[in-house]
This record gives structure tokens, sequence and C-alpha cells, in this order.
């Protein structure tokens, strides 16, 4: 038997405008997974973490990662799975992603690393897949890898690892709001005006700019989506005055996190991601809102081994 | 009275991907205007440079160029330009905004650079608002600065000259099909998929990280446009045959310039670039339709003063 105790992170998917391909990873917060192989032909999967997750192994998103490994790689082993750590499904910063980023990983360093890093995220997708009825690599991308991630296309995936300039922070809060994954993308228009696809195009690349060439400003300028928000806002009550409280103490941007409802501002100073913190905290409450808040570090680290 | 002799060069507008929002400025093919300013109220605009143009000053954009140029800066004088030198209209090479880049290069350097290169810019736009009907930048922006340009968004306007990495050749053919940029435009649907407009936003992302990283081959997987040029081909016989000549000869890319129907292939070397033109002129030649090729540097100077 060989076992390994892996761990990923948390993470936001869209930035603002690169809405489907684009996304970064959060330190601290995340994933634990105690994996394990032996000689066999099986999976189980064990949740110690004290969240709430469907008993039935086909409804969990490590099912899918863990078979697509075998798969790719033509291997059998009964697998075992502890989950000991967990984000609250829901919670907009990948929870699903976290743990299948974390399978994938894992397998991967189980069997001594035969896929390349993209591989693993070709089957961190499958999980994404089980969770949302879609292959997206926003949030397993980063999850996996770390750091900002640019998907620059599925058909091939390509998947572009940005540069991080300096040190920049998440204020994220999950207000309890119950939006599918499903629901936030099903309202979403099939067809979109092309004056906004240019507007979010040139974002897109004014956000990459702003990344490698360190223009924080840029950053937060080309931080805007004129294509889903919209249609999501409207799930998160207060919405624009919540964001232009925001912005007035000194964070870059703020968007809807993923498909929501999460909502995230960005800021290049931790005092300034703190004050985000607490205005969304006051915000929700105000409302009478349960939420949660987490303001945590941009990481450039992903799925790694943890001690155990 | 005051003088100057200004070049502005030829561009190449979208890049593939970046349809409104990216161009480039090409090396040594330009237009060169003779201007002067002197006291008195009024415009005249002469034209030596052999390539017929209108005699009605109002059609010329070099008219609302030096207009805005006056209006901005609270000026009055009488303008006199000369058109020394001028790329054919309708070559897709960005001919009117070579003119519109003179003419706003040249007034600013007559007053003693009051504007900013941004605002020069805006001033060009009028020339392409007259041309084409809309103020766009994408021609605009490069054939003032130089270089590769995105333009992050227009409201406000926000252009990031982006880096080129090492040599970057373009050959370029003119094929004589009657396409006017407004009969280019209106073919297009007032809306997109979702799907081509995600595809357009990774490709946008993936083309300026490849050239902030100098990833060339990454630069070449992202100049794909899935928006206008599966509308726009099909005023280009043979298009998708002649694509796959150039690619398969080691040029990067092959895209429309601009809205057509002029084609370029970018290149990293400058006898692959070479080779792209000789099968440009080889494709159009078998067909019978006229045409010029140019094989070109991009250039990283935009809009400069000349020796008389």
């Amino acid at each position: 038997m060989k076992s390994v105790r892996v761990f990923a992170p948390a993470s936001i998917a869209n930035l603002g405008c690169g809405f489907d391909i684009m996304g970064l990873a959060l330190d601290e917060v995340g994933d634990v997974l105690d994996m394990s192989i032996s000689e066999g032909d099986g999976l189980s999967i064990t949740n110690e973490s004290g969240v709430p997750l469907p008993d039935d192994i086909e409804k969990n998103v490590i099912t899918p990662v863990v078979r697509k490994f075998l798969e790719l790689t033509g291997n059998k082993a009964q697998v075992n799975v502890v989950i000991k750590q967990k984000i609250y499904p829901g919670s907009g910063i990948g929870s699903s992603s976290a743990s299948s980023a974390a399978a994938a990983f894992g397998m991967n360093e189980l069997y001594g690393s035969p896929l390349s890093e993209e591989e693993v995220v070709v089957c961190a997708m499958e999980g994404e897949n089980l969770a949302s009825g879609g292959y997206h690599a926003d949030n397993a991308a980063p999850a996996v890898m770390g750091g900002i991630v640019l998907i620059r296309g599925y058909e091939p995936l390509d998947i572009i690892k940005l540069p991080v300039p300096g040190d920049f922070y998440c204020a994220v809060v999950h207000p309890q709001l119950v939006v599918s994954t499903k629901e936030a993308r099903s309202i979403l228009p099939k067809n979109v005006p092309m004056h906004d696809a240019i507007t979010q195009w040139g974002n897109v690349g004014g956000l990459v700019a702003g990344l490698y060439s360190g223009n924080i400003g840029l950053v937060g300028r080309a931080m805007k989506d004129a294509i889903a928000e919209p249609y999501r806002k409207g799930f998160i009550p207060g919405f624009d005055d919540l964001r232009e409280k925001i912005l007035s103490k000194g964070s870059l941007a703020m968007n809807i996190a993923g498909s929501g409802p999460s909502v995230f501002a960005l800021a290049n100073k931790r005092d300034i991601a703190h004050k985000a913190g607490d205005i969304f905290d006051e915000h929700f409450s105000s409302l009478g809102i349960d939420h949660q808040v987490y303001v945590v570090k941009v990481s450039n680290r992903g799925a790694r081994l943890i001690a155990y």
C-alpha cells in the first residue's frame, strides 16, 4: 500500500472579465485528502471532514477524477480516499475543484507522476463536469497549478500560468443564498451583443497585460464583467452599492466569484482586503443574510503534498 | 509660418482574435504629409501623392482630424496640408489611419506637443469615423504609437502598448476585390454565440500573454478569429486553402487584415514572411485577381517627423 496526504486550494473563477477562462488560487483555504492505493479494483471514499456530503460515491466529484486517472494511465487499484478537510459546497470558491484537484494530484503522486500538470487538470475537470455539467478548467487549473491561470482554449486544452505581480489579497464573502452553478449558468443568454463581447475581450487583454507588466491600476480597470454579471448580480442583494463601498476603500475590483453567490474583492494590500472583508460582513449582516468572510492571499502554490 | 514633414505607418487591425481592440504598425510603408500653419482660419489639402483621392476636403479624413485638434487645443489657424505619399485606399493596411495619424501627430508637433499621445489618437479617430462610420482605434493607435497596441476600452479610451518580442514580419496581400469597411462591418451579426465569444477572449488573453512572455508558439495558437472571419472570409476566394499553405511553410498565423479584403501572415523570420508573400502572389495570380504583396517588419515606431 502506498499513501499520501494532499492539499488543493480554494480558487476563484472568472475574475470579472475572464468568464470561463481565468481563475486564481487562494492560500491556506482548501481541501485535504488522505489517499492510498493497494492491490485490487475499487474505490472507497470516507468523509471525516465534518462537512455534509452525499454518501453515494457516484455523487462525489472525487469518483470520476480517480476513474479518469486510472483510465488515462491504464492502471487498476483499490483506491481509498479519506476526506479530512473540505470547503463547504456552494461557497463559490471552488469547493468541487479543490476536491477534484486534490484527488487528481494525489493519484498522480501515488503513481510517480506519470501525467503532466495539464493532464492532471484534465482529470480534475471530470469532477467539474459531475458538479456542474461541463468541462470547465477555470477553477480546476488554478487549484492544480496555483497562481492566476488563463485557459487559452479548450480544444485542445491550452493552459497558461500568468504572473502574479507582488502580493494580491482576496476578501471573499459567501452569503447563504441558494444559487446552484447550473442555475447560474442557465440564466445566461446563449448569444451576447457584439458590443459587450468586444468590451469583454478588451478587458481580458487588459487584465493579462496588467498582470505581466505589474500595472495594478490596469488590473483593476480590466476586472469588469460585461457578460455574466448583469444577469447574475440579481442573485446578490445590493450588489452595486456594495461594490461602490468596496472600491471607495481601495480595493482594485469587486466581482462575483465564479457563478456566485460569493463575491470577492481583490486588493494589493492586506489591510485593504481586511477592510473589504469588514464591508462584506456589515452588508450581509444588515440584510440579515448568514455569511462567511475569508481574507486570503492569492497563492502561487496549487495542489501539493502536505505532512500527516 | 511653421511647417513639418510627418510620416505615419501602415497598420494591421484585429490580429485575428483582437477584433476592434488590437493592431500593429508596419515598417517603411505609410503616408507622408507636409503640414504648415500660419495666421488665418482655414484648411487646404493638396494631393501630390499620385493616388486618386476626392477633391472635396470634406471627404478627406485629414479634415476632421485637423478640426478636432484645433477644437481640443482651442487654436485657430490657416492649415495647409500637402499629401506627398499615400497608401492606396481600401488596401486593408490602414490607409485612412495613416493619413489620420500623420495629420494628428503633425498638428501636435506644429503646436509644440500640447496633447498626450493618447489625445493624438483621439484626434486621429475622427478620420476613422469619417472613413468607416465609427470611432475605432485599432489602426489609429498603432499608426500613432507604433508597435502592437491593445485598446483595453473605449469608454474611457484606454490604450496599452504591448511588447513586440524579437522580430516579427508581416506578409500582406492586397487583392483587388472591392469590399468597403462599411460592407465588411454590416455583414457581421449583432449578437455572437456565447461559446464563440469565450473562444475569442481566451485567444485575446493568450495573444497578450504570448507577446509578454515571448512565447511565439502561443502567439500563433492565439491568433484565431472566431467572430468576424467566418463571415468575412467569404469575400476572399480560397481563404482556407491559402491559410493551410501559408501555415505549412512556417508562418505563425494568417488572418484577414482589418475588415479585409487584405490578408496577412505573421512570421518570426524574414525568409518565412517572404515565402508567405510568394504563396499570396501565386494564389491570387492563379485566380486572375490583381494584387499587391508587401513583406514588412512589424515596427515599434509610429508617427514621426522625417527629413524634407
